[in-house]
């Protein structure tokens, strides 16, 4: 439990040892295969390292190459603008979810998609499938424009260096619901397929303690915008998968997929 | 699923009928107890009546009392700051949770703690008890004189309004964690009470999923600021209740209430 990015101003000495060792100097190498190796990191990631952290050659560090594989590494070199690092030892990171969860979000407004990319990460989630729904208030086009996309996986990479993961997950190319949904009752033969919505949109909406749900090896969470889901919507979901809500009370779109996942992974036993 | 406080501008004039007759009308009258009264609502409850929504004489509102009981009304007069409603027949408010939650969280930096407060009350606790930590970064002294309960009182009751709940959760008098600390084994004797730590922070904090956690009628979860637990306060919570983790990751301080929250309201089938 700390805070996001910034350092916090900790009250003492040791607990910003601590904080230092555990989260700051863990660092994203995709090219990091095995012990031995000398790998530059990508930029922004070396930038992170001299400018920010001030790290120089000798400096302890660790590298994941977001693929699960996590090392001791010592810093071997740096310019103004690249470091290279030895990789040392294979370590353990945390551990992953058994249930590879991709959770299918509704883009919502401003920078609270943003927060959910960072908070799906730090839960877990193996993939993130950002969807436009009739009532969100983006178009395919304009996240397209904006570079959301990249914008979003750079935010995965931060948050699994501070959650301690060792895995990215991927940020899938944005779709449309309507391109969605008919994927969704064939995705059903091999994963659990959950459409979250609120309570009294629909009679045959369960909610989830309901169901006897079982980890499968997949499992795909849909998750609606701000103004909610159409009643075309939540039919589409109903035909495909099943529907479900949690709880009685009326949930903030930006903090449903953090309650979901929290719920789904208690169920699993993954907590 | 839907945005706080501010209208979101939705897609569709049925959708915005549909957030308007949810959420934006129901308002908070704690002098509201049966039908056929007359009541005045609190100031700021008036001012959002008659400034923001430009409610009129003869609208009809829902009113909840936050003691549980939630009514339609009509609004019989307004000046230019106050309003009085007509109290109507009762109706039913979001169901509350059958656990009696208190949720006793290290006070947290900048606005984290106003979000965490207004996450709570929508996940359902009935009470927030906020704690002065070795790490926590203010003093009861600045709480204090920052006028932070009052705050974060008014939150309580925007949240409420925003979620269905016609319960307004209390916001307890802040404690420091060493006089927290002492109340919490004689609690142990009615309640659940469980302590969340980081993953690997003594060899004595069990992953939640290994208890077997009964529904009681009382549960007091503890939940630490941005710099953790010191190894002190994690041997007082070893010694008075149970002291837990989530999962292996490292998860951020502003959202571990909410994913406590959500994995115990699972283990109960309040979901």
């Amino acid at each position: 439990m700390r805070s996001w990015l910034a350092l916090p101003g900790l009250a003492n000495a040791a607990a910003k040892h601590f904080y230092n060792s555990l989260v700051a100097s863990r660092f994203y190498a995709p090219d990091a295969r095995e012990e031995g190796e000398l790998v530059a990191l990508p930029t922004d990631e070396a930038q992170h390292l001299i400018r920010v952290l001030r790290l120089s050659t000798g400096a302890s560090v660790r590298v994941f190459n977001g693929r699960g594989d996590e090392f001791v590494a010592t810093v071997e070199k740096t310019t103004k603008d690249e470091a290279c690092v030895l990789v040392g030892t294979r370590r353990h990171a945390a551990r992953e979810a058994n249930v590879a969860v991709t959770l299918a979000q509704a883009v919502l407004k401003g920078d609270k998609m943003d927060d959910v990319v960072r908070d799906a990460v730090m839960m877990g989630v193996a993939a993130i499938q950002p969807v436009i729904t009739t009532r969100t208030e983006v178009s395919l086009a304009t996240l397209e424009r904006a570079r959301k996309r990249e914008r979003w996986e750079r935010i995965a990479i931060a948050s699994t260096k501070q959650c301690g993961r060792a895995v990215v997950p991927r940020i899938l190319e944005p779709v449309t619901f309507d391109a969605l949904a008919p994927t969704l009752a064939p995705l059903t033969l091999r994963a659990t397929v959950l459409m979250f919505a609120e309570p009294g949109v629909s009679r045959d909406v369960l909610p989830l303690g309901a169901l006897d749900l079982k980890p499968s090896p997949e499992a795909t969470i849909i998750i609606g915008p701000e103004g909610g889901w159409t009643p075309e919507e939540v039919q589409a979901g109903l035909q495909a998968c099943r529907v479900v809500t949690l709880g009685g009370r009326t949930l903030r779109a930006d903090v449903m997929a953090v309650v979901a996942l929290s719920a789904l992974f208690t169920t699993w036993k993954e907590f």
